[in-house]
């Protein structure tokens, strides 16, 4: 199998995405297809270049970008790039840490949807103690609709079954009460829909139970799933800084900090987004993985992994097979 | 000045009320008026009765009731009742800790809107590092317009420069991204809205800058903000019950957490929604304080130092001012 690298996007640059390429090689048997600079990609590689594939390409989309337009006209971005070869092969994965927007408008332009499916979106897994949660969606989609959303869950539901095994995963609604009556227009007539779907619908789940493992699947508009993740994500930061202030308080606090350390250290890394990498892009019709422009070598390596779990399972086609 | 307290509401019952009002009297001089079942305010009140008002009633409306139906038809709810001594008299304040959707049909058809202001909104102090932050609305509207927005940046900025003197506080709008042209319909507007206003506006703040200061207001739909802070409260309490995992996992850990645990918990401390202990509703002609349900007696006397603040300033005095 082929995982087709848009070696632009990510923050720290083409070493993060190549490295990362390297250590999931070590775990599993793929070919990295690195799209970008080639002289760029050449340095990180150095002397292992003969195992791997290089497409040059000087053009990128960023994220100041409007997306579409770009996505038409930029015949020899890298992300064009990837869709086209992607949809040529009909085999590859593509994995990206550039602009979401881009690589949405490419699975809808240049993918295209899944026969059935109206909105593609955002499958993030979350870190959670108990079990395995997906916030759908993250952020492909701004202005969702209570059927896009019913079609988010059947996809999760399919995702779970088939790559991790979760015999009738629980769907659950964010929302600002557990009660059946609360939220906003769209998450009532989501509500709904979701009661009488054949799903697992568990019921309203609160953002205070996005980490508590209360369903597997949590059903977001793109705005509010991406509200949430990032509010979690500035808290863990913020509290991780604050925890090194309290260790420096004093010398007792430095003595202190020097036992508990390591423990704390692998509490707050079972917390990171780094565990899982990426979050595939549920709905169109090639295997596409979105990584966190700040990814670092183990965000990339899990993300990597993750697409090939997405693709050996063959969920698209599983997709498809449930829409009938 | 009195302050009328629904004594119904509260997870944790009358005593948190009448402790937390007992609390805000060694500080600031007020008249408490305890409106609720007079046998249990009385039990926790003890000898000290005769300092107070309290107006006995039974009935009160609770979560899961239609709180505009509610409003209207039980004329002896403790809320209702508040909402009515407020007008009556004109300068009381009401403090409640329960139905946030009974305290705003209350402040629509019983204390009304100030003339020009077409939502109410919660104005909820978020527990930052640097300065201010108020997070608006936090619940009491769900499908926001970008009007609205407009008008809770109007009056979050008069609020605080009359409460906490911010001359000309920054006005930010809770967004996916920072870019303009990020976010939903709703934000897209606000944003355009915002940008010809006379305020401030400093422009988007992504969700993982909700604690760090960046803007004294940040604008968000009810439903958004809501699981913005429902979020972080959530994280919030996972690591800290994480921290003590981490605390018990060795006896080394245990002597270690001796040392740390005293300015550990100075720091959670300091981020506890207890330290305000509640959000004024902004909008109405009444003086209103939404109180959490699960208020302990901190978050209660809080709250009450909060609203007098808010009452002495006459803060909805200039609020009509300001929109004339």
């Amino acid at each position: 199998m082929k995982i087709l690298i848009d070696t632009y996007g990510a923050d720290r640059g083409e070493e993060v995405l190549v490295m990362g390429a390297l250590r999931a090689l070590e775990k599993r048997d793929f070919t990295p297809v690195f799209i970008g600079n080639k002289s760029k990609i050449q340095a990180e590689l150095k002397d292992k270049k003969d195992q791997f594939e290089i497409i040059h390409t000087d053009e990128f989309i960023d994220n100041n970008e409007d997306p579409a337009r770009a996505i038409r006209r930029k015949k020899n971005a890298s992300i064009v790039m990837a869709y086209n070869m992607a949809k040529e092969d009909g085999n590859s994965g593509i994995l990206s840490a550039g602009s979401t927007g881009a690589l949405l408008a490419g699975g809808l332009f240049l993918a295209k949807r899944i026969e059935g499916i109206r909105r593609a979106c955002l499958a993030t897994s979350l870190p959670t103690k108990n079990g395995v949660t997906l916030l759908m969606d993250t952020g492909a989609n701004m202005d969702t609709k209570a059927e896009y959303l019913e079609e988010f869950g059947l996809m999760g539901k399919v995702y779970l079954e088939n790559v991790l095994a979760i015999k009738n995963p629980k769907i659950g609604l964010l929302n600002v009460g557990v009660e059946e009556h609360k939220g906003n227009k769209l998450t009532k007539e989501t509500y709904k829909l979701l009661e009488k779907s054949n799903m697992n619908f568990i019921g309203n789940i609160e953002a205070r139970d996005l980490l508590t493992g209360k369903a597997n699947v949590i059903l977001a508009d793109g705005f509010d799933g991406n509200i949430a993740i990032k509010t979690a994500e500035g808290i863990l930061s913020l509290l991780s800084k604050e925890l090194k202030d309290v260790f420096y308080k004093s010398l007792a606090n430095k003595i202190a900090a020097g036992i508990i350390k390591n423990d704390l250290k692998d509490m707050f890394a079972s917390y990171s987004a780094d565990k899982v990498g990426g979050a595939p892009l549920l709905g169109v019709k090639s295997y596409v993985y979105k990584a966190h422009g700040s990814s670092n070598q183990e965000a990339i390596e899990n993300a990597i992994l993750g697409l090939l779990d997405y693709m050996d399972k063959k969920v698209i086609e599983k997709i498809e097979g449930e829409i009938r």
